[in-house]
C-alpha cells in the first residue's frame, strides 16, 4: 500500500475517498434529496456565521470537554452520526468505525441499517472501549422494532436515538437513476427475515432502497410511538430530526432525554432550512432543560465552534466519517475526527475561549453576517 | 420508437423535449420578454422560500385535495395554464393535452389561441372526462369576442379566464430575431376570418405574432370590459394576470369569481416582481373572499407546497406541460403532472402536513430566507 | 455597405459597434475609473428595482411626454448626455449625433470637448431642428471659460450644463495603459490656442488626457464659480454630477435651474454609489422645486421607467449613443434612442400607466428587491 | 535588467512579484489560515462600503496629513505592517523596506521575526530617515523578550507594537502542505541561540514554522503580560490584533497608547469578521481616547479613504509591501506606497474632502451598501 499523501482537511479526505468507492456507493453517500438545496445549505449556512475573536486571554490550557448525557463527559463536543451500509465504504464496515471512534474518544451512533449486527458492533465496542448509541427506525412490524430495542440494550448501547424525519424516504435522484440497491454480498445485518434483511432490486423511477423503506417502515410514527418505545426500554431516548421550536416542546412534553436538530443531512425534505439555522429556535424552546445536539454540514472545527457557541451540546458528523472510512478504514475515521477535534481546539485558542462554558456565556462570540 | 430514459424531474422533460422541437417552436415556448429577468425571477424567487418541516405527525394518509371553484374539489392544487399553439409541440396538440389532463385528473385551461378548436377540445374533454376552462383574449371586434364566449360555453367549459396582462404583446427577443410566425400548416383554430385565423409573416424587428396581436387585440381593455363580459355569460369569470393588492380589490369590486396571480410566465412586463412575491399581497387584499391561484416558475412539488402554504388555492403550470407534450404527447403531459403531484404529496409527508387545511393554518410552514 | 443585422437592443449596438472602433477609442468610451466598481454598479443597481405592473387600465393611448425645462415639453423623458471626442466614433462626429437627436426628437447636450466646434454643431442643429444644451468645463483661464459661454449662447444652445464632478480627472486604467491621447487628426474643436486645442502625448503611468486636464481644468471650482457663471449668461444653468441631498440643497441655494444626478458614468470617483441609488435622496432634498434628471447605467426602457417612477424628470444616456454613432452614424444614434423610447412606451403600456404624471403619483410602481 | 512594464495598481505588483518568488515564499506570503475565508473577507468587505462624493468644493489643495502618535504628524494615514522574513522577497530584505519607507515618508513596523537584526534596521533607518516601530512577540523565555525590548529601544524605534492575536500560530494550509521552513541561509536575525534563531524542518502535517511558534511563543499571554511590558519600557505600547469593543476597553484600562484593529491578514482565526467590519465597534468603545488604526485587505486608496472616513487614524498594509519588495526591492516598496498615497489623495479630490478632519466630520461620506 502506497502511503497516503498529507490529508489535512475533511475535504482532502472527501476527495481521496472517491477513488476507493464505486459510483453506486459514492452517489448513495454523497447525495441529498431532490435538487440538493438543503444539502448545500447545511454547509453554506455556516459561512453566514462569523467569529469575533477575543485577545490576550491566556490560552495555555483549554478544556474542550463537555457534559454529554446524564452527567457523562465527552472529551470533545463531537460524535459520529448514524449512517447506513458502512461495508460499502470498507471491508470491515461498522467495526472499523467503532475502532476509529474509540481511537478518537468519540461516541458512535450505530444505524438500524448497519451491515454488521449490533451484537458484533457492541462486542467490538467493549474491546476497543468505545461508547455506543443505537439509532432506531420503527418498522411496521412492532415485534421487529421491539426486538431491535432489546438487542441494542443487550449489546450495551447507552442510549436510543429515534429518527423522526423519515416516515417515508426522501427521493435522492442519483440513487433513483442508479436504481440503487445494496450490493449482493451485503445485508441489513440487524434483521433475520429475508424481506427485512434484503433490499429489493431497483427499477426505473424507484431505487430498491425506496421500495424497501415504503414496504417496511411505519409512516404513521407519532409522539405516541415514542411513548410506546419508552415503555419498552430504560435507556435514555433521544429524538433525531427535530427542526422547529414547537416540535421541540412536544418532545419535551413526551419526556425525551435529548434532541438532535437534523434534517438527515439534506436527504429528506429538500428546500428546508439548514440545521444551523434551526438550532437557535430549538434551543430557545428547550431552554436548557435537556441537551440539544445538531448535525448536518459540519465540515471543520470552526463549524463545531459556531454550533457550540450558539448553545448546542455538541455536533455529529455523517458523511465526513464515511470519507475517513473509505480512505483508510478505522484509522481514516480516527483521522477525520482528530482533525475536527484539533481544529475545534485551535479555534478556542485563537479566539480566546478556555472552556465551552466560557464560550457559551458570550452571546456575541458568533454573529450572523447580516448583522454587520 | 426507442423507449424514454428515466425522466424523474420536470427538468429532465425540459431537456428531453428539446430534441423534438424545431428552434422556432422551442424559442417561442421558452422565451420571456426582453432580458428575461422576470422569467428567471419567477423560478429563483421560490428558492428564497424555505420549508420548516414538522416531525412525528403520522403521515400514513395524506389528503392533497382542495376545493377548487364553487365547491368543486380537485385531487391536487394543480392545473394546466393556457398556452397557445400546442400543435407546434406534438401532432395532436391540445387534444393530447386534454387527454393528459384527464389521465392526471387535472383541470386544463384552454387558450383562445389554440391550434385546435374549442369545440373539438370540448368534445375530447367529455370523452376522456377532463375539466376544462377557457382563457379569453378580447378582440377589437367585440362580435368575435362574444362569439368566442358563446362557443366556449357551448363546448362545456366550466369557467372563463380573462387574461388581463396582455393589452399589447410583450417583446420576446428570440421571437423577434426569428421573425416568428406560426408554421404554415397551423391556424388560430377558434377563428374563421383570415385576418384572425392566420398569423402574418414576421419582418426585421417584428415577429408576425406581434403584428397579429397589435392588429387584433384590444389595448383599451379595462374593468368595464369585464362587466360587459359578465353580461354575456353565466359562467364564473376569473382574471389572470393580477399582480397587486390594489388591482385585486378592483377585481373583487367588479365581481370576479377568482384571481390567478400571474405575469404571463415572464413574457409580458420584464423586470417585474416574481409571481410568488406578488402572491402574499394579493391574498392579503382578497382576504379569502374568492380563490386566488398563481402561476409562473412552478417547477417541482416543493414550489406548489410553498404557494399553497402561503395561501394560494392552487397553482397552474405552463411551460412544463409543453415539455411533457413535446416529449411524448398526452402521456408526457400526464407524466409531468404526475411528477408534480407525487412531489407535492411527498413534501406533505416529509414535512408532516396531512391536509392543505392543516398546512395553511401554519403560518410558519414556509419562511423567507431573509428572516433566518 | 452590407446591411446591418437585426439590432434590437442597446446591447446589440454595443457589440456591433466594437468592430468599427480601434482599441484606443473603444477603451476610452467604455472604461470607468479604477476598478470600474461604480461603472458596473450604475447598471446593476437598476436590477435591484422591480416593477409592479397594474392591469386592465385601458392603455390604448399613452402620453410619454414631459415638461423638460421652463415649460418646454419633451416627447420622451430622454436626452443625450455630453460625451467628448465623438469623431473617434464616426467621421462626422457630433454632427451625426445632432442629426440623430433631431430624428428622434431628443435633446443633445454638447460637450465642451467636442471634436466639432459648437458653432458648427449649432448650425446643424438649426437645420435639422434639434434642441441643444452645452456642457461646460471651467478652464483655469477664466477668459477661455467666458468665451466658451458666449460662443455657446451665440450658437443657440438653450441651457448650460456645468459639470461638477471633474475637478480632476478620474483615472481610467485602460487609458493609462494605452497612454491614451487624441488621434493626431482630431482636436478640441472649441479652442484656439495649441495648449487648449491639442492633447499632449501620454507617457508611462499617465495618459495624455490626464495631463491635459490637470494643466487646463480648474480644480478650485466651487459654488462661487457657479455664481460667477450666472453673471455671465442669461441661459438656465444646470449642474451635472450632484450625488447627495446636501449638495442638492446647496445647488438650490445657488439658484441653479436643474440638477443632473450623475457620477460621470463611473469615470470619476470609483466605488461611489450608483446614480439610481443617489436619485431618491436628491429628489427628497429638492422637493420638486427644480427638475432633477439622472444619467448612468440606463440601458433599456425599463431603466427609464424606474428612474421616472422614482421621480426623475428624465434620463440622459452617454455610452449607448456612442454605440449607435459607431455602428451607423446619425441613423445609429436615432435607432438607439428610438429603441429606448419604444421600450419606455412599451413599459408604460404593459404596466398600465397612461402618463408620466400617473406613474409618478404611484409611489409603489417600483420597489426595491430588499422590500420583497 | 529589463525595465518594468507599467504597474499602475497594487494588483499589478502582486502579479508581477510572483515571477520573482519561489513557490514556498509566495505561498507563505499570500496564504491565510484554513479555508482563507477571512483573508478574502478582509478584501471584499471594503466593497460593501460605498462612497458618497460631494461636489464643487474647491479641491485645489488637499491636506492628507494626520496626527499619527503623540502629536507627531504623518504625511499620509498609511504605514507598513510588520511582516516576517523579508529576505525571502529580496536580497536586502528589511533594509530595502526601510529605504522604501523613507522614500515614501511612511512609518515601518519591524517584525520580531525579521531576517535582518533590529540594530541593522535601526542604523539604516537613521541614515535614510525613516520612522520605525517594533513589533513584539512574547517568548516563553521572558529574558529573551526583555532583551528584545531593550535592543529595539536602543535601535531607536519610536513605539512597541504588541501582537495579541498569535498565542498559537494559525494553520495555513499551503505552508503545511509545503512543510514550510525558512530557507537554509536565513535566520531569525533578532535571536542568538540556535533554538530561537533557527526554524526546524517541517514534517507531514506540520510546517517547521508551526513547530517553532509552539515551542517558543507564550500562549499564556494576557493583559498582565502587557503590564509587565510597560514596566520594561518607556516607549508607547500599541496592541495589534484587537477585534472587539470589549477588548478595546480592556486595552484602554491596561493603559495602551494605541490599538491596531487586525486579524493578522486572515492568517490566524479563520471565519472571523473582517477588520473593516470590526473597526466601528472598536472606535465606538475607544471614543477617541487613543488612536485606532486598522490593517487587513487594504488594496487601494479608496480602502484607506473608507477606513479613515469611519474614524481610523490610519491603516497599515502587509502583503502589498511584500509585492513591491519582491518586484523591485526598495523602489518597489516606495512605488506601492506611492500608489496608495496618490489614490488616497485622488479620492479626497474626487469626493471633495480637503482634509482628514473634514472627512471624519461627515458621518455619511461612506455608507454600507445594505443601507441603500
Ligand atoms: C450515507 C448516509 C446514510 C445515512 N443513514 C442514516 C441512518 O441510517 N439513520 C439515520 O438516522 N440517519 C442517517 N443518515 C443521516 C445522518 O445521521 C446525519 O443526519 C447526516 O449525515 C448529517 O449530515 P452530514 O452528512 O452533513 O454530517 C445518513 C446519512 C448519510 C449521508
Ligand atoms: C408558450 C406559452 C404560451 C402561452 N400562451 C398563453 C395564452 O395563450 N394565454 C394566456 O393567458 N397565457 C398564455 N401563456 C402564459 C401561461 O398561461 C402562464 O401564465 C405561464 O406559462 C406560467 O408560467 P410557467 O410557464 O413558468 O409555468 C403562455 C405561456 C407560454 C410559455
Ligand atoms: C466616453 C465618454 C465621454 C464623456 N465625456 C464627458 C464630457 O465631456 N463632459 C461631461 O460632462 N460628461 C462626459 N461624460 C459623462 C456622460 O455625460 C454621462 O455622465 C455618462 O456617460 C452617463 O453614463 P452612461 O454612459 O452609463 O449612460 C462622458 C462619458 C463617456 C462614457
Ligand atoms: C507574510 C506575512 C507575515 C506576517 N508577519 C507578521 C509578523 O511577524 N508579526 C505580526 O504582528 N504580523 C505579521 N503579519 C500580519 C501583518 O502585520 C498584517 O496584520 C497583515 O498582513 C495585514 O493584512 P494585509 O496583508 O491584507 O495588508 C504578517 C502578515 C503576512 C502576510
Amino acid at each position: 500500500m502506497t502511503p497516503l499523501p498529507a490529508l489535512l482537511t475533511l475535504d482532502d479526505y472527501r476527495k481521496y475517498s472517491e477513488r476507493n468507492l464505486i459510483k453506486l456507493a459514492r452517489d448513495y453517500y454523497e447525495s441529498g434529496a431532490e435538487q440538493e438545496t438543503t444539502l448545500r445549505r447545511n454547509v453554506s449556512a455556516f459561512d453566514n456565521l462569523l467569529i469575533r475573536p477575543r485577545c490576550l486571554r491566556s490560552v495555555e490550557s483549554i478544556d474542550t470537554s463537555v457534559t454529554w448525557l446524564n452527567g457523562k463527559r465527552a472529551a470533545y463536543p463531537l460524535g459520529i452520526a448514524p449512517t447506513a451500509f458502512q461495508k460499502m465504504a470498507t471491508k470491515d464496515g461498522e467495526l472499523s468505525t467503532v475502532r476509529g471512534a474509540a481511537a478518537s474518544k468519540s461516541i458512535m451512533i450505530c444505524s438500524s441499517w448497519s451491515t454488521t449486527s449490533i451484537e458484533d458492533i457492541g462486542k467490538e465496542a467493549k474491546i476497543v472501549g468505545a461508547a455506543l448509541w443505537f439509532q432506531l427506525y420503527v418498522y411496521k412490524d412492532r415485534n421487529v422494532t421491539e426486538s431491535l430495542i432489546h438487542r441494542a440494550e443487550a449489546a450495551g448501547v447507552e442510549a436510543l436515538v429515534l429518527t423522526v424525519d423519515t416516515p417515508v424516504l426522501g427521493r435522492r435522484l442519483k440513487d433513483t437513476y442508479n436504481k440503487f440497491s445494496l450490493p449482493k454480498h451485503l445485508k441489513f445485518a440487524n434483521f433475520e427475515s429475508n424481506t427485512q434483511a434484503e433490499m429489493p432490486k431497483g427499477h426505473t423511477g424507484e431505487s430498491g432502497f425506496m421500495q424497501y423503506v415504503s414496504s417496511q417502515i411505519d409512516p404513521s410514527l407519532d409522539w405516541k410511538t415514542l411513548e410506546w418505545i419508552k415503555t419498552k426500554t430504560k435507556l435514555p431516548v433521544i429524538v433525531k430530526g427535530v427542526m422547529r421550536g414547537d416540535d421541540a416542546l412536544l418532545a419535551l412534553g413526551a419526556g425525551v432525554d435529548g434532541i438532535i436538530v437534523s434534517n438527515h443531512g439534506g436527504r429528506q425534505m429538500d428546500s428546508s432550512i439548514a440545521t444551523i439555522e434551526a438550532l437557535p429556535e430549538v434551543l430557545a424552546a428547550v431552554d436548557k432543560r435537556i441537551p440539544v445536539w445538531m448535525d448536518g454540514g459540519v465540515r471543520n472545527g470552526r463549524d463545531i465552534f459556531k454550533a457550540v457557541a450558539l448553545g448546542a451540546r455538541g455536533v455529529f458528523v455523517g458523511r465526513p466519517v464515511l470519507w475517513g472510512l473509505a480512505t483508510s478504514g478505522s484509522s481514516g475515521v480516527a483521522a477525520v475526527l482528530g482533525i475536527l477535534q484539533k481544529e475545534f481546539l485551535h479555534s478556542m485558542q485563537l479566539s480566546g475561549y478556555r472552556s465551552i462554558e466560557e464560550l457559551q456565556k458570550d452571546d456575541r462570540a458568533v454573529v450572523h453576517c447580516s448583522k454587520l
